[in-house]
Protein backbone atom coordinates (compact mmCIF):
# COMPACT_ATOMS: atom_id res chain seq x y z
CA UNK A 1 0.00 0.00 0.00
CA UNK A 2 1.15 3.35 -0.91
CA UNK A 3 -0.97 6.20 -0.98
CA UNK A 4 1.36 8.47 -3.04
CA UNK A 5 0.88 6.30 -5.68
CA UNK A 6 -2.91 7.20 -6.75
CA UNK A 7 -3.02 9.90 -9.51
CA UNK A 8 -6.15 11.93 -8.96
CA UNK A 9 -6.90 12.96 -12.92
CA UNK A 10 -9.70 15.48 -13.67
CA UNK A 11 -11.18 15.72 -16.79
CA UNK A 12 -11.70 18.86 -17.90
CA UNK A 13 -12.57 20.78 -15.24
CA UNK A 14 -14.86 24.07 -15.01
CA UNK A 15 -14.01 25.75 -11.64
CA UNK A 16 -10.80 26.64 -10.22
CA UNK A 17 -12.16 26.47 -6.85
CA UNK A 18 -13.06 23.01 -6.97
CA UNK A 19 -9.18 22.23 -8.10
CA UNK A 20 -8.07 23.84 -5.33
CA UNK A 21 -10.33 22.39 -3.19
CA UNK A 22 -9.92 18.93 -4.63
CA UNK A 23 -5.39 19.68 -3.33
CA UNK A 24 -6.36 20.31 0.01
CA UNK A 25 -9.04 16.92 0.01
CA UNK A 26 -5.82 15.45 -1.42
CA UNK A 27 -3.29 16.11 1.51
CA UNK A 28 -5.94 15.73 3.72
CA UNK A 29 -6.07 12.13 3.05
CA UNK A 30 -2.35 11.36 2.56
CA UNK A 31 -2.48 11.96 -1.62
CA UNK A 32 -0.05 14.10 -3.49
CA UNK A 33 -0.71 13.67 -7.81
CA UNK A 34 -3.06 15.96 -9.32
CA UNK A 35 -3.25 15.35 -12.80
CA UNK A 36 -5.66 17.88 -15.15
CA UNK A 37 -6.36 17.04 -18.89
CA UNK A 38 -7.56 19.96 -20.79
CA UNK A 39 -8.84 22.10 -17.97
CA UNK A 40 -11.26 24.71 -18.85
CA UNK A 41 -10.74 27.21 -16.14
CA UNK A 42 -7.24 29.05 -15.28
CA UNK A 43 -6.01 27.52 -11.96
CA UNK A 44 -2.82 29.80 -11.87
CA UNK A 45 -5.63 32.57 -9.79
CA UNK A 46 -5.52 33.36 -6.67
CA UNK A 47 -8.41 32.39 -5.56
CA UNK A 48 -7.45 28.51 -6.81
CA UNK A 49 -4.64 28.94 -4.55
CA UNK A 50 -7.11 30.20 -1.62
CA UNK A 51 -9.15 26.98 -1.97
CA UNK A 52 -5.66 24.75 -1.65
CA UNK A 53 -5.18 26.17 1.51
CA UNK A 54 -1.74 24.24 2.77
CA UNK A 55 -2.25 22.47 0.10
CA UNK A 56 -0.80 24.45 -2.49
CA UNK A 57 2.20 22.09 -3.21
CA UNK A 58 0.16 19.74 -4.98
CA UNK A 59 -1.74 22.63 -6.96
CA UNK A 60 2.21 23.63 -7.83
CA UNK A 61 3.28 20.20 -8.94
CA UNK A 62 0.13 19.28 -11.12
CA UNK A 63 0.72 17.96 -14.51
CA UNK A 64 -1.63 18.80 -17.19
CA UNK A 65 -2.21 16.52 -20.20
CA UNK A 66 -4.33 16.91 -23.52
CA UNK A 67 -5.85 13.47 -23.24
CA UNK A 68 -7.06 11.40 -20.54
CA UNK A 69 -4.94 8.47 -21.94
CA UNK A 70 -2.43 10.40 -21.34
CA UNK A 71 -2.51 11.06 -18.48
CA UNK A 72 -3.21 7.41 -17.37
CA UNK A 73 -0.71 5.94 -19.79
CA UNK A 74 1.64 4.89 -16.64
CA UNK A 75 -0.99 3.52 -13.99
CA UNK A 76 -1.91 -0.38 -13.77
CA UNK A 77 -5.07 0.26 -12.40
CA UNK A 78 -7.76 3.36 -13.82
CA UNK A 79 -10.59 3.82 -11.26
CA UNK A 80 -13.51 6.28 -13.01
CA UNK A 81 -16.16 7.76 -10.68
CA UNK A 82 -19.92 7.81 -12.73
CA UNK A 83 -23.24 8.13 -11.33
CA UNK A 84 -24.36 7.00 -14.65
CA UNK A 85 -26.39 3.97 -15.24
CA UNK A 86 -26.04 1.91 -18.57
CA UNK A 87 -22.52 1.37 -19.60
CA UNK A 88 -21.23 -1.12 -17.90
CA UNK A 89 -23.40 -1.13 -15.06
CA UNK A 90 -22.57 -4.87 -13.30
CA UNK A 91 -19.15 -3.66 -13.22
CA UNK A 92 -19.88 -0.41 -10.67
CA UNK A 93 -19.27 -0.92 -6.83
CA UNK A 94 -18.73 1.94 -4.21
CA UNK A 95 -15.01 3.70 -2.98
CA UNK A 96 -15.52 1.35 0.04
CA UNK A 97 -16.12 -1.58 -2.19
CA UNK A 98 -12.94 -1.36 -4.44
CA UNK A 99 -10.54 0.66 -1.81
CA UNK A 100 -8.86 -3.40 -0.65
CA UNK A 101 -8.36 -3.61 -4.29
CA UNK A 102 -7.43 -0.43 -5.39
CA UNK A 103 -4.51 -0.04 -2.10
CA UNK A 104 -3.02 -3.75 -3.27
CA UNK A 105 -2.22 -2.13 -6.48
CA UNK A 106 -0.54 0.93 -5.58
CA UNK A 107 2.14 -1.68 -3.98
CA UNK A 108 3.65 -2.66 -7.38
CA UNK A 109 2.33 0.50 -9.06
CA UNK A 110 0.25 3.92 -9.97
CA UNK A 111 -3.32 3.61 -9.99
CA UNK A 112 -5.72 6.50 -11.42
CA UNK A 113 -8.40 8.02 -9.86
CA UNK A 114 -10.86 9.58 -12.61
CA UNK A 115 -13.12 12.06 -11.92
CA UNK A 116 -15.30 13.72 -14.99
CA UNK A 117 -16.20 17.60 -15.45
CA UNK A 118 -18.96 19.22 -13.28
CA UNK A 119 -21.16 19.56 -15.99
CA UNK A 120 -21.35 16.21 -17.70
CA UNK A 121 -19.35 13.48 -15.84
CA UNK A 122 -16.89 10.97 -17.78
CA UNK A 123 -18.19 10.70 -21.15
CA UNK A 124 -18.20 6.74 -22.72
CA UNK A 125 -14.90 6.95 -24.33
CA UNK A 126 -13.08 8.25 -20.83
CA UNK A 127 -15.16 5.45 -19.02
CA UNK A 128 -14.27 2.70 -21.50
CA UNK A 129 -9.54 3.22 -20.39
CA UNK A 130 -11.35 2.49 -16.99
CA UNK A 131 -10.58 -0.95 -15.51
CA UNK A 132 -13.14 0.30 -12.48
CA UNK A 133 -15.93 2.28 -12.31
CA UNK A 134 -16.97 3.81 -8.85
CA UNK A 135 -20.06 4.89 -7.71
CA UNK A 136 -20.49 7.30 -4.17
CA UNK A 137 -23.65 6.19 -2.25
CA UNK A 138 -25.62 9.47 -2.34
CA UNK A 139 -29.54 10.08 -1.87
CA UNK A 140 -31.59 9.05 -4.99
CA UNK A 141 -33.06 12.90 -4.79
CA UNK A 142 -30.03 14.14 -5.24
CA UNK A 143 -27.15 12.22 -6.69
CA UNK A 144 -24.94 14.66 -8.21
CA UNK A 145 -21.79 15.70 -5.86
CA UNK A 146 -19.68 18.53 -5.70
CA UNK A 147 -16.69 17.56 -7.74
CA UNK A 148 -14.06 18.47 -4.82
CA UNK A 149 -15.76 16.55 -2.56
CA UNK A 150 -16.47 13.35 -4.53
CA UNK A 151 -13.10 13.60 -4.38
CA UNK A 152 -12.83 14.25 -0.78
CA UNK A 153 -14.79 10.90 -0.32
CA UNK A 154 -13.28 8.60 -2.43
CA UNK A 155 -9.68 9.75 -1.06
CA UNK A 156 -10.91 9.52 2.31
CA UNK A 157 -12.46 5.85 1.44
CA UNK A 158 -8.84 4.62 0.34
CA UNK A 159 -7.66 6.45 3.25
CA UNK A 160 -9.64 4.91 5.98
CA UNK A 161 -8.66 1.62 4.41
CA UNK A 162 -5.20 1.89 4.50
CA UNK A 163 -6.25 1.04 8.60
CA UNK A 164 -2.99 3.36 9.06
CA UNK A 165 -4.76 6.01 11.13
CA UNK A 166 -5.17 5.84 14.95
CA UNK A 167 -6.87 9.01 16.98
CA UNK A 168 -4.54 9.97 19.24
CA UNK A 169 -6.45 9.44 22.39
CA UNK A 170 -5.03 8.45 25.91
CA UNK A 171 -7.19 5.60 26.75
CA UNK A 172 -8.06 5.38 30.51
CA UNK A 173 -8.83 1.82 31.56
CA UNK A 174 -12.20 1.07 32.73
CA UNK A 175 -12.65 1.27 36.66
CA UNK A 176 -12.14 -1.85 38.68
CA UNK A 177 -14.82 -3.31 40.19
CA UNK A 178 -13.77 -2.60 43.71
CA UNK A 179 -13.50 0.89 43.07
CA UNK A 180 -17.03 1.02 41.63
CA UNK A 181 -18.83 -0.40 44.65
CA UNK A 182 -17.04 1.39 46.93
CA UNK A 183 -18.72 4.57 45.10
CA UNK A 184 -22.28 3.45 45.21
CA UNK A 185 -21.60 2.25 48.98
CA UNK A 186 -20.83 6.10 49.30
CA UNK A 187 -24.00 6.87 46.87
CA UNK A 188 -26.13 4.85 49.00
CA UNK A 189 -25.02 6.52 52.33
CA UNK A 190 -24.51 10.04 51.25
CA UNK A 191 -28.85 9.87 49.48
CA UNK A 192 -30.06 8.16 52.79
CA UNK A 193 -28.61 10.90 55.01
CA UNK A 194 -29.84 13.85 52.83
CA UNK A 195 -33.18 11.63 52.84
CA UNK A 196 -33.73 11.36 48.79
CA UNK A 197 -34.46 7.35 49.55
CA UNK A 198 -35.23 5.61 52.98
CA UNK A 199 -34.04 1.75 54.02
CA UNK A 200 -37.46 0.81 52.15
CA UNK A 201 -36.62 2.20 48.98
CA UNK A 202 -32.59 2.26 49.17
CA UNK A 203 -32.38 -0.80 47.25
CA UNK A 204 -34.38 -0.17 44.06
CA UNK A 205 -33.47 3.00 43.93
CA UNK A 206 -29.87 2.09 43.83
CA UNK A 207 -30.60 -0.38 41.06
CA UNK A 208 -31.57 2.42 39.23
CA UNK A 209 -27.99 4.30 39.90
CA UNK A 210 -26.43 1.30 38.84
CA UNK A 211 -28.25 0.87 35.93
CA UNK A 212 -27.45 4.74 34.88
CA UNK A 213 -24.06 4.43 35.54
CA UNK A 214 -23.16 1.35 33.66
CA UNK A 215 -24.22 2.55 30.21
CA UNK A 216 -20.56 4.01 29.49
CA UNK A 217 -17.15 3.49 30.28
CA UNK A 218 -16.31 4.47 33.87
CA UNK A 219 -12.22 5.36 34.23
CA UNK A 220 -10.86 5.50 37.53
CA UNK A 221 -10.75 9.39 37.54
CA UNK A 222 -14.43 9.19 36.94
CA UNK A 223 -15.20 7.06 39.61
CA UNK A 224 -13.11 9.26 41.77
CA UNK A 225 -14.80 12.54 41.07
CA UNK A 226 -18.85 10.45 41.74
CA UNK A 227 -16.72 9.18 45.68
CA UNK A 228 -15.76 12.73 45.84
CA UNK A 229 -19.37 13.85 45.03
CA UNK A 230 -20.95 11.32 47.45
CA UNK A 231 -18.12 12.03 50.39
CA UNK A 232 -18.97 15.59 50.11
CA UNK A 233 -22.70 15.32 50.11
CA UNK A 234 -22.28 13.06 53.31
CA UNK A 235 -20.21 15.65 55.17
CA UNK A 236 -22.79 18.34 54.18
CA UNK A 237 -25.50 16.46 55.74
CA UNK A 238 -23.88 15.72 58.82
CA UNK A 239 -23.08 19.52 59.15
CA UNK A 240 -26.39 19.96 58.54
CA UNK A 241 -27.71 17.43 61.14
CA UNK A 242 -25.08 19.23 64.06
CA UNK A 243 -26.56 22.57 63.25
CA UNK A 244 -29.85 21.41 64.34
CA UNK A 245 -31.74 20.34 61.14
CA UNK A 246 -33.93 17.37 60.62
CA UNK A 247 -35.45 15.55 57.51
CA UNK A 248 -38.72 16.16 56.17
CA UNK A 249 -39.27 12.09 55.89
CA UNK A 250 -39.15 11.18 52.28
CA UNK A 251 -38.18 14.50 51.21
CA UNK A 252 -37.48 14.50 47.36
CA UNK A 253 -35.93 17.31 45.53
CA UNK A 254 -38.71 19.25 43.48
CA UNK A 255 -38.72 18.70 39.64
CA UNK A 256 -36.84 20.76 37.69
CA UNK A 257 -38.89 22.77 34.94
CA UNK A 258 -35.94 25.21 34.13
CA UNK A 259 -34.14 24.20 30.75
CA UNK A 260 -32.61 27.17 30.52
CA UNK B 1 -33.19 5.25 11.72
CA UNK B 2 -34.75 8.63 10.47
CA UNK B 3 -32.25 10.75 8.43
CA UNK B 4 -34.03 13.76 8.81
CA UNK B 5 -34.19 13.57 12.19
CA UNK B 6 -30.49 14.68 11.93
CA UNK B 7 -29.96 18.90 12.46
CA UNK B 8 -26.52 19.82 11.14
CA UNK B 9 -25.21 22.78 13.46
CA UNK B 10 -22.67 24.98 11.53
CA UNK B 11 -21.35 27.32 14.34
CA UNK B 12 -20.01 30.72 13.29
CA UNK B 13 -19.35 29.95 9.88
CA UNK B 14 -16.76 32.54 7.88
CA UNK B 15 -17.84 31.83 4.25
CA UNK B 16 -20.86 31.42 3.01
CA UNK B 17 -19.66 29.47 -0.61
CA UNK B 18 -19.47 27.35 2.59
CA UNK B 19 -22.49 27.14 3.77
CA UNK B 20 -24.01 26.32 0.64
CA UNK B 21 -21.69 23.49 -0.25
CA UNK B 22 -22.51 22.26 2.96
CA UNK B 23 -26.90 22.28 2.52
CA UNK B 24 -25.41 20.22 -0.96
CA UNK B 25 -23.45 17.92 0.78
CA UNK B 26 -26.22 17.42 3.45
CA UNK B 27 -29.26 16.74 0.49
CA UNK B 28 -26.61 14.48 -1.34
CA UNK B 29 -26.66 12.40 2.09
CA UNK B 30 -30.45 12.92 2.92
CA UNK B 31 -30.33 15.12 5.05
CA UNK B 32 -32.32 19.07 5.58
CA UNK B 33 -32.44 20.54 8.57
CA UNK B 34 -29.41 23.25 8.94
CA UNK B 35 -28.65 25.26 11.75
CA UNK B 36 -26.56 27.89 11.81
CA UNK B 37 -25.15 29.91 14.86
CA UNK B 38 -24.62 33.85 14.28
CA UNK B 39 -23.01 33.27 11.18
CA UNK B 40 -20.48 35.63 9.67
CA UNK B 41 -21.00 35.93 6.35
CA UNK B 42 -24.66 36.85 3.98
CA UNK B 43 -25.82 33.36 3.38
CA UNK B 44 -28.25 35.47 0.50
CA UNK B 45 -25.92 36.27 -1.64
CA UNK B 46 -26.05 34.48 -5.03
CA UNK B 47 -22.68 33.21 -4.90
CA UNK B 48 -23.55 31.18 -1.55
CA UNK B 49 -27.04 29.66 -3.74
CA UNK B 50 -24.79 29.01 -6.15
CA UNK B 51 -22.62 26.90 -3.93
CA UNK B 52 -25.70 24.81 -2.61
CA UNK B 53 -26.84 23.85 -6.46
CA UNK B 54 -30.24 21.98 -5.97
CA UNK B 55 -30.09 22.04 -2.72
CA UNK B 56 -31.70 25.92 -2.38
CA UNK B 57 -34.44 24.58 -0.50
CA UNK B 58 -31.94 23.62 2.41
CA UNK B 59 -30.75 26.81 2.48
CA UNK B 60 -33.96 28.42 2.51
CA UNK B 61 -35.53 26.37 5.31
CA UNK B 62 -31.94 27.46 7.56
CA UNK B 63 -32.64 28.37 11.01
CA UNK B 64 -30.30 31.31 12.85
CA UNK B 65 -29.73 30.78 16.27
CA UNK B 66 -27.69 33.17 18.93
CA UNK B 67 -26.09 30.53 20.35
CA UNK B 68 -25.00 26.54 20.36
CA UNK B 69 -27.43 25.99 23.24
CA UNK B 70 -30.16 27.46 21.83
CA UNK B 71 -29.42 25.27 18.66
CA UNK B 72 -29.59 22.41 20.20
CA UNK B 73 -32.11 22.56 22.89
CA UNK B 74 -34.19 20.20 21.38
CA UNK B 75 -31.69 17.24 20.24
CA UNK B 76 -31.03 14.49 21.98
CA UNK B 77 -27.57 13.46 21.62
CA UNK B 78 -24.95 15.96 20.05
CA UNK B 79 -22.19 15.38 18.22
CA UNK B 80 -19.34 17.43 17.58
CA UNK B 81 -16.66 17.58 15.45
CA UNK B 82 -12.77 18.08 16.54
CA UNK B 83 -9.30 17.39 15.67
CA UNK B 84 -8.07 18.90 18.54
CA UNK B 85 -6.56 16.83 21.49
CA UNK B 86 -6.70 17.52 24.84
CA UNK B 87 -10.39 18.06 26.49
CA UNK B 88 -12.35 15.02 26.76
CA UNK B 89 -10.14 13.55 24.45
CA UNK B 90 -10.90 9.51 25.52
CA UNK B 91 -14.39 9.88 24.17
CA UNK B 92 -13.12 11.08 20.22
CA UNK B 93 -14.30 8.21 17.88
CA UNK B 94 -14.50 8.49 13.79
CA UNK B 95 -17.91 9.07 11.95
CA UNK B 96 -17.74 5.86 11.29
CA UNK B 97 -17.45 4.75 14.73
CA UNK B 98 -20.14 7.05 16.53
CA UNK B 99 -22.54 6.14 13.25
CA UNK B 100 -24.64 3.52 14.12
CA UNK B 101 -25.39 4.84 17.86
CA UNK B 102 -25.97 8.54 16.21
CA UNK B 103 -28.40 6.59 13.66
CA UNK B 104 -30.21 4.74 16.49
CA UNK B 105 -30.72 8.09 18.15
CA UNK B 106 -32.65 9.58 15.63
CA UNK B 107 -35.62 6.68 15.86
CA UNK B 108 -36.52 8.55 19.13
CA UNK B 109 -35.48 12.47 18.34
CA UNK B 110 -33.44 14.71 16.90
CA UNK B 111 -29.64 14.32 16.62
CA UNK B 112 -27.47 17.40 16.18
CA UNK B 113 -24.20 17.25 13.66
CA UNK B 114 -21.78 20.20 15.37
CA UNK B 115 -19.14 21.80 13.18
CA UNK B 116 -16.64 24.79 14.27
CA UNK B 117 -15.73 27.91 12.55
CA UNK B 118 -13.22 27.18 9.84
CA UNK B 119 -10.59 29.46 10.96
CA UNK B 120 -10.39 27.81 14.99
CA UNK B 121 -12.90 24.93 15.23
CA UNK B 122 -15.15 24.53 18.16
CA UNK B 123 -14.18 25.84 21.72
CA UNK B 124 -13.97 24.25 24.79
CA UNK B 125 -17.95 25.61 26.01
CA UNK B 126 -19.36 24.10 22.78
CA UNK B 127 -17.56 20.83 23.19
CA UNK B 128 -18.62 21.04 26.57
CA UNK B 129 -22.55 20.97 25.08
CA UNK B 130 -21.44 17.59 23.09
CA UNK B 131 -22.69 13.86 24.62
CA UNK B 132 -20.45 12.75 21.16
CA UNK B 133 -16.68 13.69 19.69
CA UNK B 134 -15.77 12.78 16.80
CA UNK B 135 -12.68 12.93 14.67
CA UNK B 136 -12.46 12.26 10.53
CA UNK B 137 -9.44 10.31 10.07
CA UNK B 138 -7.09 12.15 8.05
CA UNK B 139 -3.33 12.69 7.39
CA UNK B 140 -1.20 13.61 10.60
CA UNK B 141 0.72 16.26 7.65
CA UNK B 142 -2.49 17.98 7.46
CA UNK B 143 -5.68 17.05 9.48
CA UNK B 144 -7.55 20.19 8.99
CA UNK B 145 -10.48 19.61 6.40
CA UNK B 146 -12.46 22.22 4.61
CA UNK B 147 -15.70 22.61 6.50
CA UNK B 148 -18.05 21.34 3.71
CA UNK B 149 -16.02 18.41 2.97
CA UNK B 150 -16.18 18.00 7.02
CA UNK B 151 -19.88 18.31 6.76
CA UNK B 152 -19.52 15.63 3.72
CA UNK B 153 -17.76 13.12 5.22
CA UNK B 154 -19.59 12.80 8.37
CA UNK B 155 -22.98 13.00 6.54
CA UNK B 156 -21.65 10.38 3.73
CA UNK B 157 -20.72 8.16 6.86
CA UNK B 158 -24.21 8.17 7.94
CA UNK B 159 -25.96 7.81 4.97
CA UNK B 160 -23.31 4.76 4.46
CA UNK B 161 -24.23 3.32 7.68
CA UNK B 162 -28.19 3.16 7.13
CA UNK B 163 -26.92 0.13 4.52
CA UNK B 164 -30.37 1.51 2.56
CA UNK B 165 -27.94 2.28 -0.59
CA UNK B 166 -27.82 -0.30 -3.24
CA UNK B 167 -25.96 0.90 -6.52
CA UNK B 168 -28.96 0.43 -9.28
CA UNK B 169 -27.31 -2.40 -10.81
CA UNK B 170 -28.51 -4.83 -13.32
CA UNK B 171 -26.29 -8.04 -12.19
CA UNK B 172 -25.61 -10.40 -15.02
CA UNK B 173 -25.42 -13.73 -13.44
CA UNK B 174 -21.63 -15.79 -13.74
CA UNK B 175 -21.66 -17.97 -17.37
CA UNK B 176 -22.04 -21.45 -16.48
CA UNK B 177 -19.71 -24.22 -16.41
CA UNK B 178 -20.79 -26.05 -19.56
CA UNK B 179 -20.86 -22.38 -21.82
CA UNK B 180 -16.98 -21.75 -20.27
CA UNK B 181 -15.92 -25.24 -21.48
CA UNK B 182 -17.51 -24.82 -24.94
CA UNK B 183 -15.27 -21.52 -24.88
CA UNK B 184 -11.95 -22.65 -24.09
CA UNK B 185 -12.99 -25.39 -26.61
CA UNK B 186 -13.45 -23.19 -29.22
CA UNK B 187 -10.24 -20.99 -28.39
CA UNK B 188 -8.01 -23.97 -28.58
CA UNK B 189 -8.98 -25.14 -31.86
CA UNK B 190 -8.53 -21.87 -33.39
CA UNK B 191 -5.31 -21.33 -31.26
CA UNK B 192 -3.90 -24.71 -32.92
CA UNK B 193 -5.48 -23.26 -36.55
CA UNK B 194 -3.57 -19.88 -36.25
CA UNK B 195 -0.48 -21.84 -35.53
CA UNK B 196 -0.36 -19.57 -32.08
CA UNK B 197 0.39 -23.37 -30.29
CA UNK B 198 0.94 -26.74 -31.77
CA UNK B 199 -0.62 -29.88 -29.78
CA UNK B 200 2.77 -29.88 -27.74
CA UNK B 201 1.78 -27.12 -26.30
CA UNK B 202 -1.79 -26.81 -26.27
CA UNK B 203 -2.45 -28.19 -22.78
CA UNK B 204 0.09 -25.75 -20.87
CA UNK B 205 -0.77 -22.47 -23.07
CA UNK B 206 -4.75 -23.22 -22.13
CA UNK B 207 -3.99 -23.44 -18.63
CA UNK B 208 -2.48 -19.82 -19.11
CA UNK B 209 -5.57 -18.88 -20.52
CA UNK B 210 -8.10 -20.74 -18.05
CA UNK B 211 -6.17 -18.94 -15.55
CA UNK B 212 -6.56 -15.37 -17.51
CA UNK B 213 -10.13 -15.91 -17.95
CA UNK B 214 -10.47 -17.00 -14.26
CA UNK B 215 -9.49 -13.82 -12.46
CA UNK B 216 -12.86 -12.09 -12.68
CA UNK B 217 -16.56 -12.87 -13.30
CA UNK B 218 -17.49 -13.87 -16.56
CA UNK B 219 -21.13 -13.45 -17.54
CA UNK B 220 -23.16 -15.38 -20.38
CA UNK B 221 -22.92 -12.43 -22.29
CA UNK B 222 -18.88 -12.03 -21.72
CA UNK B 223 -18.59 -15.73 -22.81
CA UNK B 224 -20.75 -15.28 -26.03
CA UNK B 225 -18.39 -12.35 -27.13
CA UNK B 226 -15.46 -14.97 -26.50
CA UNK B 227 -17.07 -17.97 -28.47
CA UNK B 228 -17.43 -15.26 -31.61
CA UNK B 229 -14.18 -14.51 -31.14
CA UNK B 230 -13.14 -18.28 -31.78
CA UNK B 231 -15.55 -19.12 -34.07
CA UNK B 232 -14.08 -16.00 -35.83
CA UNK B 233 -10.68 -16.43 -35.75
CA UNK B 234 -11.36 -20.32 -37.30
CA UNK B 235 -13.12 -19.38 -39.96
CA UNK B 236 -10.76 -16.85 -41.24
CA UNK B 237 -7.47 -19.56 -40.68
CA UNK B 238 -10.29 -22.03 -42.78
CA UNK B 239 -10.25 -18.95 -45.44
CA UNK B 240 -6.82 -18.96 -45.22
CA UNK B 241 -5.85 -22.63 -45.94
CA UNK B 242 -8.25 -22.49 -48.38
CA UNK B 243 -6.86 -19.73 -50.52
CA UNK B 244 -3.52 -21.65 -50.03
CA UNK B 245 -2.22 -19.76 -47.39
CA UNK B 246 0.43 -22.58 -45.10
CA UNK B 247 0.99 -21.48 -41.24
CA UNK B 248 4.78 -21.87 -40.87
CA UNK B 249 5.70 -23.99 -37.57
CA UNK B 250 5.32 -22.80 -34.52
CA UNK B 251 4.46 -19.08 -35.74
CA UNK B 252 4.35 -16.81 -32.84
CA UNK B 253 2.42 -13.48 -33.08
CA UNK B 254 4.91 -10.61 -33.06
CA UNK B 255 5.55 -8.86 -29.37
CA UNK B 256 4.14 -5.63 -29.58
CA UNK B 257 6.44 -2.93 -28.08
CA UNK B 258 3.66 -0.16 -29.31
CA UNK B 259 2.15 1.51 -26.40
CA UNK B 260 0.19 4.49 -27.99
Amino acid sequence: MNLKNFRVVLVNPLYATNVGAVCRAMKNMGLNDLALVTPRCDVTTHECQQWACHANNILKKRRTFATLAEAVADCGLVAGTTARPGLYREHIRTPRDWAPRLLTATSTGRVALVFGPEDNGLSNDDLALCTQLMRIPSSARYASLNLSQAVMVVCYELFTATKRFKIPTERTPEAPNGMREQMFKMWRQSLLEIGFMDQHTADHMMLGLRRIFSRGQLSENDVRILIGIGRQTQWCAGEMRRRGGVLLPKKRPPKTTDHA
